[in-house]
């Protein structure tokens, strides 16, 4: 195990990596913690849970909704927690988008931490204290920025992971490398999944070098002011796509990205698109995709990262190198109608 | 007009003391102002609201609840509302609380600011941050602690306030007397509520006062770790019978602080619980009531302040000095059976 604390704007967040289940209870404690999951985590580790206060919710992006907020509280209220309970999120973004979202309102907030059982969840959902739930097809459209207390990484519990959620976690690896880290995508377009689903050492380097380049990230720019929105690479296509033809997160934006390196291509002259459709591809992810572009287009307008008349599109120079870059919803259309 | 800077942990709260409601366009502007509002406040000012783009909701402690939140945030999604919106809460403490709580949540979080219309919005409601809904018969159950950007305080909306309003805002300005200030004890027995509702000067003297009293406590402890549980005065029975007996907040807290003042007779030797009485009745609000104390007790077992064996109870040792004081709960219970 190998802990490692970092200090944002008012809290510290301690990162256990390559730790067990079982220290969870030195953390947090059985007495004061309720743990939330959902059925499929649960089904799959119920010895874990054993002696636990635990919450079960249902699985899947459907349920990171209002009603399954309004679920978790009244349980919560039922079970009599209070200002010194801690929610620990036990599953993968779904579940740790609405623990750090029900922590952060329940009697005005309380504390709370994160032990990720999705490859996604562990280097992308539940670092960065980015939390919420969807409205209709709107993605993530209400939430709070709130950091945990504590991050738990033991990885053996992705042992039970099925290919779609590897895959689905290898799509913001990717990210990670086209925004930040040219020598991670040459690491690999080198290896497979295959590899890294059989080699821990391999595997548990990946997740530990991509939970520092996420947090180094959200450390300089934690309110999305500048930096932290190149982490959107491939999400203002993906998100507007993801609820409309209920695709994976990482399905929806491999192709965000796909149509953000093209769109680079033309706008940043970037030269690498072939690539980055070839890495996608290579991690069994989708590329160029057919989909409605006028539904997606009027979806994409309501984004959160829009003003009135533009929206900031996340575009690279070159591989390693994400820029925001401001784009006005006309000219965006006119580069939507090419596809 | 009066302006005031005053700043709490991440935020500069502007107070815009004896100001109009028309400055309003100057600090947020018509263009990316939403005003969030209830139908009667709507009704009895709606030339105020010509040209600016303004959200009706059905007014009342009852609306307080997620539903609200829900019809709410779906405006805003259709108005086109993003990340440049600032909400204003136009209103009593109703709508303060919901307006703060979504603009909390919205889009993970936007800029807001306050137009208190009540005279317990204005001394109490409206400042301070804590903000929130109501969660079954439990007040403020779910919420967040934001400070506005800033609050307009504009004494001619209160014109059209019933008799009934005005006695809720003297509860809360009777409990800042208690608990921080003897000297406005003593002004409030010499005054009387006609008075007051008749000479501008003086009101306008109050509520600043009063203000600066809530203001003081929130900035030496914003996330009411000690002081500001002080401001509970009167809250911890008051919000268990609240919802209970469908009380005003004031008449709810006067009989809390009734029922706090007894207590304190006991437990701190307090020698003006018959003051404090005699001052809420000459403000038209009750003291002594019947309630049921077994159902009372379990809703305030379920208390925000509470931990699993105790609950911190807000006492006073003499007029002008609250204390916190940690009560077992099998010690509360006893005392309620005297009641």
């Amino acid at each position: 195990m190998k802990k490692r604390s970092f200090q944002f704007s008012s809290k510290t967040v301690q990162y256990y990596f390559d730790a067990s289940f079982d220290l969870l209870e030195k953390i947090a404690g059985k007495e004061r913690a309720v743990l939330v999951t959902d059925e499929h985590v649960f089904a799959a580790h119920k010895k874990k849970f054993k002696g636990w206060n635990t919450i079960v919710l249902k699985p899947g992006e459907a349920f990171k909704v209002q009603q399954t907020v309004d679920v978790l509280i009244d349980q919560l209220i039922d079970m009599g927690a209070d200002r010194k309970t801690i929610l620990v999120g036990v599953g993968g973004g779904v579940i740790t988008d609405i623990t750090g979202y029900v922590a952060g309102i329940y009697m005005r907030g309380i504390d709370f931490g994160f032990v990720p059982t999705s490859l996604l969840a562990m280097v992308d959902a539940s670092n960065g204290g980015k939390n919420g739930i969807d409205v209709g097809v709107y993605k993530n459209m209400v939430g709070l920025i709130r950091q945990p207390s504590f991050l738990l990484y033991d990885y053996s519990l992705l042992s039970s992971l099925p290919l779609a959620e590897w895959q689905n976690g290898f799509a913001e690896i990717i990210k990670h490398a086209c925004i930040k880290d040219a020598a991670m995508f040459k690491l690999l377009q080198e290896q497979s999944l295959p590899k890294f689903r059989k080699d821990k050492q391999l595997l548990a380097q990946l997740v530990e070098r991509n939970v520092l380049i996420k947090t180094k990230v959200v450390l300089n720019d934690e309110f999305e002011q500048g930096e932290r929105k190149l982490l959107n690479f491939g999400h203002t296509l993906g998100h507007a796509i993801e609820n409309m033809y209920e695709l994976s997160h990482g399905q929806a934006i491999s192709i965000g990205m796909t149509y953000a390196a093209i769109i680079s291509q033309q706008l940043k002259g970037f030269k690498e698109a072939d690539a980055v459709m070839a890495l996608l591809s290579r991690y069994g992810l989708p590329t160029l995709a057919e989909f409605d572009k006028k539904k997606a287009f009027k979806v994409l307008q309501k984004d959160k990262k829009k003003d009135s008349v533009s929206i900031h599109y996340i575009l690279l120079e070159k591989t390693g190198k994400g820029v925001v870059q401001p784009l006005l919803f006309v000219q965006l259309e006119e580069i939507f109608k090419q596809f």
